[in-house]
């Protein structure tokens, strides 16, 4: 493998989404309904996240951003929950918990490293404006931000992997995604790049994520730190 | 004004294109033609570049990148100096050299200080790819590339200027167009965006370049320095 790029998903892969969204609602919703679990309605939230998605993916919606597909999923959970009476102030605030999350640790330090030897982009369902937020309050050292905004389409579609190579003017081949959810891999694999699998089985909570790729990959790595060392950096 | 972002054109404002390409194109070409001149090759070169973009403009020609477009206008300069039989590889190394500029020198230093206080992206001609490489040779602190190849079409188009600030989440009037061209900074208001001219007198040679703004602007500064304190960075 000649593989000169390294293009990453972001929530799961490179940062706590499950922790960061629970410790956000917990606290937003702590003034009215102290007795929710942050961890649970992160998780009910985020169910609505793949359904939310798929009409921009048909077509049959223009693009539309996270903060947008958070928001209206936000007043399902809401009611799910038996939420009543917030303001729009706090809304708001619970959508932004999605900007407001932190990288898992090894991953500030791994991605330092790996920017010697690779150029290195998120490929993410994020949107420009949320995946700055990301990179800046963890000092993620991206060269570009790509990914779905960029392709104006959501992953697993192949414009978002076809077009983030495109715009870092490599063949797929040279590309590789990193990924900790098989089903991302196989589809940028089907798109001619290479893959990697990271290792989060406790992704949000015990036993819950991956810990291993269920499908062949060109590496499977413990965390970013060892992918760092098996690409030599 | 309430400005939360800077978006940066790039070539003659933040970067020494005339400079750089002169470097390279004296360096390549030494061997078969000593004589030349190198700041006359770029300025040629250069003179191709406006009208190159146009057929992307209009629509008559799908989104074609720089490098592209440079290639193609290597030949036409090739042929006006006379220069005859370069191998393809040093074809390609005169291409690269726009990808070999320097910043002028207080641009980093400045740029650091300006991402304090804002979000910061290019809003250039340039793609990413080419972005990628200014950034890495002379450390700009991007938060995001934008500009052309992310709207796929060229400046002085809206669209590049629009989808910039949509990416970072912001309305036009809440984002700050910075350049050394009085066109680009006129495109820009047109389009609601705020504007900085930075002073660039000797762009391609002593007096080639823009002094002072010839159309009203939000701010003029002496360099990027200079902006840098008007803002409060």
């Amino acid at each position: 493998m000649a593989i000169h790029a390294l293009i990453f998903d972001v929530f799961g892969t490179l940062l706590d989404w499950h922790g960061g969204v629970a410790r956000e609602a917990s606290r937003l919703l702590a003034p009215v309904r102290p007795d929710i679990d942050g961890g649970a309605f992160a998780r009910a939230w985020r169910d609505r996240y793949q359904p939310a998605m798929e009409p921009v993916r048909r077509g049959e919606r223009a693009w539309t951003d996270l903060d947008t597909l958070h928001a209206e999923g936000l007043d399902g959970v809401l009611a799910q929950f038996g939420v009543e009476g917030l303001t729009p102030e706090i809304k708001r605030e619970l959508v932004l918990a999605w900007h407001r999350l932190d990288a898992w640790p090894e991953v500030p330090a791994a991605l330092t490293r790996l920017r010697g030897g690779f150029l290195l982009a998120p490929c993410s369902n994020a949107h420009v404006r949320l995946a700055i937020a990301h990179a800046r309050r963890n000092a993620l050292p991206w060269d570009a931000i790509l990914g779905a905004e960029f392709a104006r389409d959501y992953k697993p579609k192949p414009a978002v992997y076809l077009r983030a190579a495109e715009a870092l003017g490599l063949p797929p081949g040279e590309v590789m995604m990193v990924a900790a959810h098989t089903s991302d891999l196989v589809a940028a694999a089907g798109c001619g790049l290479a893959t990697a699998h990271i290792a989060r089985p406790d992704e949000n909570g015990p036993g819950t994520g991956e810990a291993a790729p269920a499908a062949p990959v060109d590496v499977a790595a413990s965390d970013l730190a060892d992918l760092a060392r098996r690409l030599g950096c």
